[in-house]
Formats: structure tokens, C-alpha cells, sequence
């Protein structure tokens, strides 16, 4: 079998992706063997918006559904692998939608919404984001959320969280959690990257890392692929196998607009683009190997070519992540 | 000039009201020789919800305008004060209603809402509130709302918030600011109540406080007039008489189910009534001397009776609130 045909063959699953989807993105991912993708619904958006977001995706499901169909279980990921279509996972870069009610947490866990950021790049109601100075941990709403989701089978994610609120999550959570989009600042140092320490806590309490290919996470778009993946076998190493997948963190065909959206939201008059400044505020060039998710036979090829077996591949590539969401998504 | 006179004769302003307002309550107002009241008209609710709140105001103008007008600044408190009507100042006890929309904060300002506090005993989007473990301060959208409500002329209140965000918006708010309903730590130890060092630094700084008179702050409903305005005597020593006033924190003829929404919001599946447990999470009464706010000459009476000048008295009362909005009030 070569390289590609093995490709087409694994479960393929993105933790992270944050497109203005249509009908030529969706192709992409069948394109690329993907499997399912986690993909993004908002980034500030309160409980009403969230439903227009939700709303936008019923109508892709209804005109490309033989492109793609929604997913809420591992059973769902392998039904669409047999199916030949995309799973898509719904998830939240902020909790936002929940605003203020601890019961919006079921609402939109009933919508399909799986994965759930604590806080994106500032201070939530539930906790610290990765921008914000100091970082308290987290708050008394934030403790309700967390046995929330670990009850309804949301999973917690800390991506865009600071050390102590993610590390505290980790301790209050019944079950583990994810980073889904972010690689270790020992590879990079990046303000979104995690440290070490995070990283082993996560791991030992049975907690996955998805890798990233946005630039700012990678140190930039010539970074090679054989460095990425080098980047990967010291993670397994510090890890285990078990603990690592992939979340990309494409973006892809937003508007200048609403990049300015993601960055500032409406809490700024001066837009604030964090690490994106030295890009003129706008998205820098993925690196050559990972242009589009139609791209992700290379990296299945760089993991073959870093020495991984076949099997670590297809663990790192989606199997991982399909048992991690099989237990993280069921009702406790 | 008898007691009652004088009092009639002054500018009462009651920093913190929080009342299920009806023609009872406002006559009430008017027989207690109120001047100016903050009322609250919010604790949880978010843009649209503050909205309901103003309309149901701009009713009560509309049906008891013999007794009750709108005011936005201290010329507004004046005219009342010679129309014989009480002057009605808006006022939030949480940030919700900006959400994380730093918009809002002139919106809400055109609307007449004149004073906000940062947080309500929570975790808010801007900073700690009392009843958090770990106070990390304003956050990034803290500091722009600081600013703005700086800009628009929108009191700074920080009467839930915890000790180290007090200190902290105190020193990024260009114009001083005010706990409109506290007393100090050093005279109760309630959650609410204030340090010695947080209060210094808000007089310090040209800030006010409004004394409580909630049973929780003052050390149960059994507490005398004499040993309340004593309370008030040792502060203004600590402070100076320029920097006190009433912010009574009288709360009336609310249904049982408000006060769980008070306490509570819908950020817990366990009501929290925080100090309020001891009295079975519902209202405790407050002291005979000040059962209703046409109960405000007794206060006048007590501080006369500690000694206190009447120039001193009339400042307590409300001058000094009255000067304190002039400044606060109007737009940088």
C-alpha cells in the first residue's frame, strides 16, 4: 500500500478548524481523507448569535450532505467513514453562548455542540485566557460549568486558556480534557503554545494535544515539515502516543472583517491582533506542505518518513482522538 | 429649627436602593425627605433584559411623576429637590448588561444609567467580585471599560467587588470612584464590608463611601443608632467628612423568587445566598430606627445626636454625594 492509499484508509480527525465554509472548503476535506473536523462556531458570540451559527450549518448539511453530515458520537465519525462523507463536530472557541446560565450548557450540548473552550485570549466568566495578565483560575461559575459539561459529555477544552485556569480545569474535571489546537513551547514559544508542565498534567489525566500548523504556533510558514514532525516525536516522547492527534487550526476564506472580529471581538476600540501584529493583522501563509486540508496526505507521509510505525500513524492521524471523543462525548 | 426641619431642609441622597418599586414605596421616598436615590436596576441581566428594567421605569415617571423624576446630573437633583419630587439616578450592580460590548458603556450612559459597578460578587468579564477564592484584578476588557466610563462621565462603583480589582481600578480610573453601599471591615466583619487600607486608598484618591445599613453589613438588626453613626464618626476620622455618605442598601417588597435571582442568577443549580444563609436565604429585617427610607430623619437625628455640626450632617446626608456626582457625572 503507499503512502496515500494508506492515508485514505486511516480515520482521519482535525480537533481544529475555523473556516467560512462552502462548498469548495468541504470538498477540500474529502479531498484530504478527513474523517471529521471540530469546526468552530464562534469566538465572542453570545446564546442568540450562536444559534444563527448553528442555523448556517443545518442549511450546509442540507445542500452538501453528500459532502458532509453532522456528528455527535464516535458512531457518527465511523458511520461517515463508511458513508464517504465528512463528520462534522460542532465546538466553541469561548463560552460565550452560555453567557451567564448554567443551563445553556445542555441547550446547545442537545445542538450538538461537543467541545467547548473555557475562554478565548481574555478573562470569561468561567476563567483566565492566554492574553490576560494575570490569571485567577477558576471562578465560582466556572466550577457549575465544568461538572456541567463533565455531566452532559461536553468536552472541555483549554486551547486558548492561561497556565493556572488550565491547570485547574485539569484538577476540578472529572474526566479528562483536550488542548485541542497548540503545540509545546519548548518546540515554540508562542503566546498560545503550553508548557511542559501543562502538557504532562494533561496527559496523565488521560487529556489529548492536538498539533497546530497556524503559523504563530510553528514559528513560522517556512518551518518544514520534517521539523513539525519532529516536533510531534518529541511530544510522543514526553507524552505517550496515546495523548497526541492533530488540530490544525485552518482558517480559511474569512473576510478581512471578520478576522478583526476573531482577533478583538467588540471589547477594544484599537483592534488587537496579539500575535498576528507582525502580519499586518491579517492571516499569515500556512507552510507549503499544509496549504488546505486537501493537504493532510503529506503529513501522514512526514510521520512515515519520521520513522512512526503504521499504527502510531493512524493514532496520531484520528484513532486517537475517535476513542478520546467515544468517552469524553457519552453522558457521564 | 427642630430636627426634623433640618433634615427636611437638606439634600438626602441614599447612595444604593434595590426595591420592587410601587407608589408606596416612592411616597415613602418623598416622607423620608429624599432627595436622590441610586437605584439599582440590575443584578444578572444582560443588554436587552436592562432594557425591560428602564422601560419599567420610564412607566413609573410616566404614572407617579407628582412624586418621582429622572436624573442624570447633580442640576437634575437640584430641580427635584425645588420641585419637592425625588430625583431617580440609574445605577447597575453588575456589568452584564454591557456584556463584552465596550459600546454599550455610552449607550447605556445615554440612557441615563450613570453609575455601574465592575463586578457583582462573581467573577465578571472586567474583574473579581467578593465572593471569589482568587482576585486577579481588571482584566484587558476591564481596563477599556475603566476608560471609557471614565470618557462618558459613568460612575465607577465598587461596592461587590473583591479587595485586590478595588485597589486596581482605583489606580487605572482617572476619576475617583465610589463603594456607593459598604461599611469598613474594621467595624463588621462581613464578606461586603471594606479594609481600612481599600478605603483610605478610595478617599485618598477623591473617592466616596456610602454607609449600609443592611443587617449583614452592620452586624444584625438588633445594632442602635448610636453605635451605627459611632461607626460613621471613626470613619470620618479615618477618612475625612468629605468622603461619606448613606448608601442604605434598602430592599423592598421583593418576591422570594427575586431574591434567589439576586443571590443566585441562574449561574448555580444550588441557590447560594451567601451571608444571607443565617436568615434562611430570605430578607432579615433592618433596625427599628431604619425600617423604611421614610425612616431617614432618624439618621439625621443620631448624627446630630453623636455631635456631629449641621454642616457636617448636611454633607453626610447628601452634599457630599450631590458634589460628588457633579463631578462624576458629567463626560471628561
Amino acid at each position: 500500500m503507499n503512502a496515500l492509499d494508506f492515508h485514505k484508509s486511516l480515520i482521519v480527525v482535525d480537533a481544529l478548524q475555523a473556516s467560512a465554509w462552502d462548498r469548495e472548503l468541504l470538498q477540500e476535506l474529502v479531498d484530504g481523507g478527513v474523517t471529521a473536523v471540530n469546526v468552530t462556531l464562534v469566538y465572542w458570540e453570545d446564546a442568540r448569535a450562536t444559534l444563527d451559527r448553528i442555523g448556517e450549518w443545518h442549511r450546509l448539511f442540507e445542500r452538501h450532505g453528500d459532502l458532509v453530515m453532522p456528528a455527535r458520537s464516535a458512531e457518527d465519525i465511523e458511520a461517515a467513514k463508511k458513508a464517504g462523507k465528512v463528520a462534522i463536530v460542532f465546538g466553541l472557541q469561548n463560552c460565550s453562548p452560555i453567557e451567564d446560565d448554567l443551563a445553556l450548557v445542555q441547550v446547545f450540548n442537545e445542538l450538538g455542540v461537543k467541545i467547548m473552550q473555557l475562554t478565548y485570549n481574555n478573562q470569561s466568566l468561567i476563567g483566565a485566557g492566554c492574553y490576560e495578565k494575570v490569571d485567577a483560575g477558576i471562578s465560582r461559575f466556572g466550577r457549575e460549568v465544568i461538572k456541567e459539561m463533565n455531566r452532559v459529555g461536553m468536552l472541555i477544552d483549554l486551547s486558548h486558556s492561561a497556565e493556572f485556569t488550565s491547570l485547574q480545569a485539569i484538577e476540578i474535571s472529572e474526566r479528562p480534557v483536550a488542548i485541542t489546537h497548540a503545540n509545546p513551547l519548548s518546540f515554540h514559544h508562542g503566546i498560545r503554545n503550553k508548557s511542559d508542565t501543562l502538557l504532562k498534567v494533561l496527559a496523565q489525566s488521560g487529556g489529548m494535544l492536538g498539533f497546530s500548523t497556524y503559523p504563530f504556533h510553528i514559528g513560522g510558514s517556512d518551518t518544514p515539515l520534517e521539523k513539525f514532525c519532529a516536533m510531534i516525536a518529541d511530544t510522543v516522547e514526553m507524552l505517550g502516543i496515546e495523548h497526541v492527534g492533530i488540530g490544525s487550526d485552518m482558517c480559511r476564506k474569512h473576510s478581512r472583517e471578520y478576522l478583526d472580529w476573531m482577533r478583538s471581538g467588540r471589547w477594544s476600540k484599537e483592534l488587537d491582533s496579539g500575535e498576528a501584529k507582525s502580519a499586518g493583522g491579517g492571516w499569515p501563509d500556512y507552510p507549503a506542505w499544509f496549504r488546505t486540508p486537501a493537504d493532510f496526505p503529506n503529513i501522514t507521509q512526514g510521520l512515515l518518513a519520521k520513522g512512526f510505525s503504521e499504527d502510531e500513524v493512524a493514532r496520531i492521524m484520528g484513532r486517537n482522538w475517535l476513542e478520546f471523543f467515544r468517552a469524553s462525548f457519552a453522558p457521564a
